[in-house]
C-alpha cells in the first residue's frame, strides 16, 4: 500500500455521490478543506456510460488529485457496484472492501444489517457516522438519528456500526405533499413550533399513523385545525412516529442527529417530546472527516 | 311529507356517487333492483355546471324517477353541499338532513365525528352501514370495517353510527406502488396468501409501519424476499396495522367487512390473523338497502 497512500498524502478528492446530487469536496495535504463544489448530476441522472466523464469533470473543476467516492455512486446504479458490507462494521472494514474502479479511483462500500427478523441497507450515511467517531464529535457508543428521505437510525459500539433501521419519513412525507388528498394542505412550511411539538408528543406515544393522518383532512374540514397549521402537524406525526421507532432499541447511550441544520432541529424537538436530549451535528462536516480517515488508511 | 311519499312509493333511482365513479339503481314500486349502470362520471370529473346533464343523463338511462343520491356528490366539490351530521347517528337523523335539490332529487348527507381528540368524515359509507342494519345483515352492535381508499372502522350501537376512525390504507399503497422507491416491487399481485399474513399478524403486533416499509426494499435487495412476494408483504404491513387501529376501539361486538370482495377477503384474513373472525358483506347489497329505507321514510 505504500505506493498508494504516498499519491493520498498529497491530496485528494472526497465525494458524497447521492441519487439526487453530488458534493465534492478538495482536501488539502495538510487535511484542510481547500475547494469544493454541489450540483445536480447525482446517480439517477446519468446512464452508466455517463460516468467516466462525470467522474473527469470532478477533477477539472478541483485538480488532477486521487478520489474517493461514497454513496450511492457504489450501488447497482452507479459506477460500480461496491457489495454491501455487514454490520458490526468498522472504519477499517470499509477501508479493507474499497472498490478500486482504477488505481487513483476508489469507491467505500454501503452496509446491511440482517437481524431482528428484518434486513436494512444504508449507502453514505457509514462515512459521515464513523467520520463523527473519529473527529471526536460523537461518543464511540451512541444512538445516531440521520434525517432525510430515508433515515437512518444507527447504533454506534465501540467506535463500530453494530445495527441500524430505516424508517421513510422523508419520502413519506413527500408522497403526502404531492400526490395524496392531503397534498393542498401540506403546502405550508414546516416549523418547530407548538403544533409541531404537540404532533410529534402525541406520535411518541401512540401508534396510529395512517388514521391521524387523514385525521388532519377532516379536522382542517370540521374546523378544528387552521389549514396553515396543517403541514407542521403531519410533519410532526411522522417524526414523532420516527423517534418512536427510534427509540425502541434500548440504550442509555448519546443521542445524536447528524444532517442538514433544517432536519436536525425537527427531529431534537420531536426527541425532546420524548424526554432525550439530542446533540444535533452537521452532517457534511462529519462526511469530510470520515472520508479522511479513511484515506489516511489507504 | 304525504305528497312526496307517494312519488317515491312509485319507484326511485338510488346514486352512489363518488370521488372517481357513480353506481346507479333504479328501484321499482315493489323494492326490487330493476336496472342499474356504472360509469366514471365521478364529481372530480365535473365541473359545478356539468351536475344538471349528468343528473339528466341517469334519467335517461333508468326513467324519469325521483333520486336520492348518496356520496361526495354533497360534498363541496359535488352538485349541492350537504353539511355533515355529527355522531352519534341514526337513519332517521340522514332522512331528517336531506338536502333537497329539486322537488324529486335530495342528497343523503355524510357524517362528522368529534371526540377522543380526534376529527373525522364519511360520506357515502354511512348508508351502506345503516342499510345493512336495516336488512338485518348487521348487528345493531357491531363494529364495521369499509375498506377502500379510505378505509372505515365504524361502531355501531343500538343501530346508530356511535363513531367512526377512518385510516388512509387504500391511498397509502396507491401512493408507494405508484411513487415511491417500493414502485417497481408493488407492481405484483396482492394475494391472501401466506405472505400477506404473516406480514399482517407482524403488523397487529407491532408498530413500526415506515421502517417495514423501507425493510421490503432491503430484504430484496439482500436476497431475503422474493421480489413477487414485495406486493402482498407490502399490503400485509399496511392492512394489519389498518386492523391493529381499527381494534383498538375496545368491543366484544360483531366484526364485520363491508365493500367489495377482493378487499374484504383481505381484511377478514388480516382479522383473523388478530384472532377475530369477521363477517364478509358485500357493499352494494348494503348500500340499495340503506337508500330503500331512507326512501320509505321520505
Amino acid at each position: 500500500m505504500g505506493g498508494k497512500s504516498m499519491r493520498w498524502a498529497d491530496g485528494f478528492i472526497a465525494v458524497d455521490w447521492g441519487t439526487t446530487n453530488r458534493r465534492a469536496y478538495l482536501v488539502d495535504s495538510d487535511g484542510r478543506q481547500a475547494g469544493e463544489f454541489e450540483d445536480a448530476r447525482g446517480v439517477l441522472s446519468l446512464e452508466p456510460a455517463d460516468f467516466p466523464a462525470a467522474v473527469a469533470e470532478i477533477r477539472q473543476k478541483l485538480g488532477d488529485k486521487p478520489l474517493l467516492l461514497a454513496g450511492m455512486i457504489g450501488s447497482n446504479r452507479g459506477w460500480k457496484d461496491a457489495p454491501y458490507v455487514p454490520c458490526p462494521a468498522s472504519i477499517d472494514d470499509l477501508v479493507a472492501k474499497l472498490v478500486w474502479v482504477g488505481e487513483r479511483e476508489a469507491i467505500v462500500p454501503g452496509l446491511s444489517y440482517l437481524g431482528d427478523g428484518r434486513a436494512d441497507v444504508m449507502r453514505g450515511e457509514e462515512v459521515q457516522l464513523l467520520g463523527g467517531v473519529a473527529a471526536g464529535l460523537v461518543d464511540s457508543n451512541a444512538l445516531v438519528c440521520h434525517p432525510g428521505t430515508h433515515n437512518k437510525w444507527t447504533v454506534l459500539h465501540q467506535a463500530r456500526i453494530h445495527s441500524f433501521r430505516t424508517v421513510m419519513t422523508g419520502e413519506l412525507f413527500s408522497l403526502l405533499k404531492e400526490h395524496s388528498i392531503l397534498s393542498d394542505l401540506l403546502q405550508g412550511t414546516v416549523g418547530d413550533d407548538d403544533v409541531f411539538r404537540n404532533a410529534a408528543r402525541h406520535a411518541v406515544f401512540n401508534e396510529s399513523l395512517p388514521a391521524e393522518l387523514f385525521s388532519v383532512r377532516a379536522s382542517v374540514l370540521l374546523g378544528q385545525m387552521k389549514k396553515e397549521d396543517a403541514a407542521s402537524h403531519a410533519s410532526g406525526l411522522l417524526i414523532g412516529t420516527d423517534v418512536r421507532i427510534g427509540l425502541a432499541v434500548p440504550t442509555g447511550a448519546q443521542v445524536v442527529v447528524m444532517g442538514r441544520p433544517e432536519l436536525t432541529r425537527l427531529y431534537a424537538a420531536a426527541l425532546g417530546q420524548a424526554n432525550r436530549e439530542a446533540i444535533e451535528l452537521d452532517g457534511e462536516q462529519c462526511f469530510v472527516a470520515g472520508i479522511q480517515e479513511i484515506a489516511k488508511r489507504i
